[in-house]
């Protein structure tokens, strides 16, 4: 099976089709209120972040199972789109649209590493494991340390509130304490500046 | 030393940093004739396709090892900007300019975290490890999957000729003798197609 021209012709399919990523954009805007940011470079910003902060997961991570689910967990949005945390409509349809998705984006590739893939996107998503949990908190973390250094101008454009908010970054305390007290204390501060208004 | 204020501080400020590479814009553009591509983009792709593509590097690699050379090899071009790989002149200075980048940006980190970027960082320059050199294959096929999708549209706009290219992706020989092969496929097509002129 290996080292066959069907083999890398599958990789590579998978990997140019990788690329609609960097068209599919997200609700946070860049530091410097900047342009939004895509799904391709958050996710490079999430691993480069795991791979940094690796020290403060509640339990010790094997950090580059972690880094590959940031690397992976948004490829479904290349069919189903970004649904942004705080749209109660969009999240209601996402499962079924996120599934198909997954389905004919990673049966692009051999088999074989179909199934490791498709492990690691669905262990980030079942958001049980030690990795799954960080990986998670990455997730929140990134947006929310740029969405800080703006001012708090994406949950303005939003119209969200704290308890909205704080429903969503309590997660990360599954996966990191330090970065969840770290989080209260921007939230708070923000709060305090009139950023994000209470819930 | 660990968990201080001050060390996650100096983390964050290295993090939020790093967000400034999707501003570097590269010479390489999307498939689809897309716009161009940025540095994290570019670094989020070659990360992924390192590992789906480990099998063909001409001796087994660590594969957490290059996703981080990936992840951060452009990293010193927040200031320096990006050199683009056929421009004589840039290249001349893109040492001095990618040293003062590189001793500025990685001091914002804590010190042992610096010197463990650093070392990633200058183990891909050197490109003497089986590592690098597999990380540098994925830096230079990345950007040919992209062009050769595009009908090597960005060969066009820089009017360079197949002596050239060749000389640049020879270096992918070193890393993967398969994915050289491939390469020289690609080349070569494009060459009878007249997308490449002979040089």
């Amino acid at each position: 099976m290996r080292n066959t021209d069907e083999r890398i012709e599958r990789q590579l399919a998978f990997a140019l089709e990788l690329d609609k990523e960097k068209n599919v954009f997200r609700q946070t805007s860049l530091s410097g209120h900047g342009r939004k940011e895509n799904d391709a470079e958050h996710a490079w910003h999430m691993a480069v972040m795991a791979y940094l902060l690796r020290e403060y997961a509640n339990t010790p991570v094997d950090v580059t199972r972690v880094m590959l689910m940031c690397l992976l967990h948004d490829v479904v949005e290349i069919d189903a789109g970004d649904t942004y945390a705080y749209d109660a409509q969009g999240l209601s349809t996402q499962k079924a649209r996120e599934d198909a998705a997954k389905a004919r984006i990673f049966s692009l590739l051999p088999d074989d590493q179909r199934d490791d893939l498709l492990a690691v996107f669905d262990e980030f998503e079942a958001n049980e494991t030690a990795e799954a949990k960080f990986a998670h908190a990455m997730d929140n973390f990134q947006p929310l340390m740029l969405n800080h250094s703006n001012g708090g101008s994406d949950w303005k454009e939003h119209d969200v509130d704290a308890g909205v908010v704080y429903g969503r970054h309590r997660m990360t305390r599954e996966g990191s304490q330090r970065l969840y007290e770290l989080t209260d204390a921007i939230l708070q501060e923000n709060i305090k500046k009139g950023n994000l208004p209470e819930g």
